[in-house]
């Protein structure tokens, strides 16, 4: 490896390889003074050599054999962005067991199979950085791994996927429904054809696992995480929270309690004042709170083709004064604990229900008994008629064992006089 | 050095010592965990040994003599948490002319001598490290160069000073006027006896020019920042501002234009749905742009025992694990540019202008005639009586040159309509 040069390989050229290509090409020069050595794109694997991608690159560049990348020893950093587990696991494991760093921007890969790659990474004395895998060009992973270093993490707090907030801004902002919002995310690109990995939490699930691993110091995988998506929110669910003064977000909440890490995506009633109530349309925000630092916030894009490229090109960077000191490795794995995961049954919060029921004398006593009876307190309570027959009935409640509020709602929704129990939804951050 | 221990030493034992203290105490098998090493403060600078500093160290630590610290060959880190400049900008030199790493909290020695200081620290091979000078227990300093290192920075606006940013908060809420809120921010301890290094915005420039420094890879000196501070915000500012869908925050703005860097602390009007203008009490936020990240923002305490004490402990860790690996001083001064400076005159502004006039026909015409002349032009005008015979207008105009706006000024200064030119704000973040 000359000092004055690195080669670095891409796995892919999708949208960030792309991203990649033209930070280190438009801003090439400051890269060069900023670690003290040049980086030069030799090798990008792609599937199809003759696919136009707009952007001129130079046949040569390209290969279909990711032998050309990861068996190279001219290269010394492999950057991950094809995506997937398939084969990408392989590829960068291959990689890491030739010595390479590995940048990657995989939050599939990193929250399934983090543990394996990164005791390779070990082994192998090799950096894995995966800044980008969690909020795009967000600065986070560093942060909670260096900056924040000193703190014991009590909660991460986060608005982590793009598409639903973008949907729950509108929602918000227009009063639209649902399904409406959803398709003009479509049109605009925001979601996906599929939007399932979005709409339904999997895609914040996966990003929380790796930011609860990281503020926590112990593995949190997939299933540790407690998940519920953002279809049943509506429109009148919205306008409720802002009578009470909250904001409707979908958000990542990890917490270390005393008997055990919470980790769980769901939609949350926030109040407006809270900072994450402030972070709209396709911007992500992860709220940190420390012993010692007390309540932080980084907020940017949590996606696209820069945003994200700008948080690969930084790992590359680091990656790169790595090799150039020779201390490839220097911060890696922070999973030094084993914390037990606690069941959702046994997490305290407070929530928001709405309930359809019968207009007649002695409903709301019989909804509040039953309450009563499992030790869930209410905090405030909204009724509204909505015609002659029933109304409308929303509950806000006190700090509750969530074990505690289904079995009160399964008896709720017994009751004769209850039509239907619309919504059930999670406050936080009060 | 034993690879299982590091010494360090602190100069001073204030508020901030104590918190690096406590966390190092606290956290302290947590700090082994991360960096491989654990590290005991050996010997504290102090100037009075006998002084009851409410925490128990035990006398042994304590010294008077500097050179306890900064010869001792066991310690390998000082830490500056004393202050000021004399005789601390010694102490410092010396430490690093000693081979040690040094941390500090120190803006005004940062700001006024961070050049020799870095040229000392990489002729020396230390690492000097200085996330606390900026905001606190936010991370800025290694975000800028690191996280966000592969952008060219276009923009860096902050609100950097906790006082000011608390007494503009309740002006806001309250409608309160300055002097009574200031006398509210000194019995709470947030303002001090002396309050004229935050409400003249001095401590909020010398932040801007080590954030500029760092963002614009260029060394921006304390002279090179245009400073106005918020002692002439009225309640009738705040109020007209908030009238027009603006905030009024104390911003250090710092930006790359193509005729040199601009760098200025001014009472600023921010639009309602600007993520700064959320940022409320002693909270401090920094708002970055970069060309491939777009924006971002970190938001944080940004004073106060502990989480400054986070960033002066996370800096610790960081020159710990250089210092294990032998590689101290990997990131050190970006300034490897020397770019103009851009005189105020040239900058581009809105401007929010509030003129007491006479009440009479004519007098807006003579006004907007005025402005017209200079090339001033407005975006929007609010006229309001305030008695029988004289009444206030409020305009805001659209980007015009500071050197026109202030002989616009100076022409309506004097017409015999105007009473006074009550006030004159710039407007940012459209």
């Amino acid at each position: 490896m000359s000092a004055e040069h690195l080669q670095i390989g891409l796995l892919g050229f999708g949208t960030v390889g792309r991203g990649v290509y033209r930070i280190l090409t438009g801003n090439g020069e400051s890269v060069k003074q900023k670690i003290g050595a040049g980086v030069t794109i030799k090798k990008i694997l792609v599937r199809n050599m003759d696919k136009d991608r707009g952007i001129d690159v130079g046949p040569a560049k390209f290969t279909t054999r990711v032998e050309d990348i990861i068996d190279d020893p001219e290269i010394s950093i492999v950057v991950e962005v094809m995506g997937g587990t398939e084969p990408t696991l392989d590829y960068v494991s291959r990689a890491l067991q030739n010595g390479k760093s590995v940048v990657t921007a995989n939050k599939d890969m990193i929250a399934a199979h983090g543990k394996q790659l990164f005791e390779l990474s070990e082994a192998n004395n090799a950096d894995l950085l995966f800044e980008a895998s969690v909020a795009g060009g967000i600065p986070i992973i560093r942060p909670l791994k260096q900056c924040l270093a000193a703190n014991r993490i009590s909660q991460v707090i986060g608005i982590i996927n793009g598409t639903t907030n973008y949907m729950l801004t509108k929602m918000t902002e227009e009063g639209s429904d649902f399904d409406d919002v959803l398709r003009e995310a479509q049109a605009k690109g925001y979601a996906e054809a599929d939007p399932t990995a979005d709409i339904e939490g999997y895609d914040a699930a996966r990003k929380l696992a790796i930011l609860a691993s990281i503020a926590f110091n112990s593995r949190i995988g997939l299933d540790d995480v407690y998940v519920e998506g953002i279809t049943r929110i509506t429109a009148a669910d919205i306008a409720y929270a802002k009578e009470l003064n909250y904001t409707i977000k979908l958000l990542g909440i990890a917490k270390e309690t005393a008997d055990g890490i919470e980790a769980r995506v769901h939609p949350t009633l926030i109040p407006h004042h809270h900072p994450l109530a402030a972070v709209n349309d396709v911007y992500n925000a992860i709220f940190v709170t420390g012993d010692a630092v007390g309540d932080t916030m980084f907020y940017g894009q949590g996606a696209g083709e820069l945003p994200t490229a700008s948080a690969v090109t930084a790992d590359i960077m680091d990656a790169a004064r790595d090799l150039l000191r020779s201390v490839p490795g220097i911060i890696s794995c922070t999973c030094y604990e084993e914390k037990p995961v606690k069941d959702m049954g046994a997490t305290l919060c407070k929530y928001y229900i709405r309930l359809n029921v019968a207009d007649r004398p002695g409903v709301l006593a019989s909804i509040a008994y039953a309450f009563g009876d499992k030790e869930v307190s209410l905090a405030s309570v909204l009724q509204k008629q909505t015609d002659t027959k029933n109304a409308e009935i929303v509950l806000v409640t006190h700090l509750v064992r969530e074990q505690n509020m289904q079995e009160a709602l399964e008896i709720i929704k017994h009751l004769s006089s209850v039509n239907e129990v619309s919504n059930i939804i999670r406050v936080e951050g009060e």
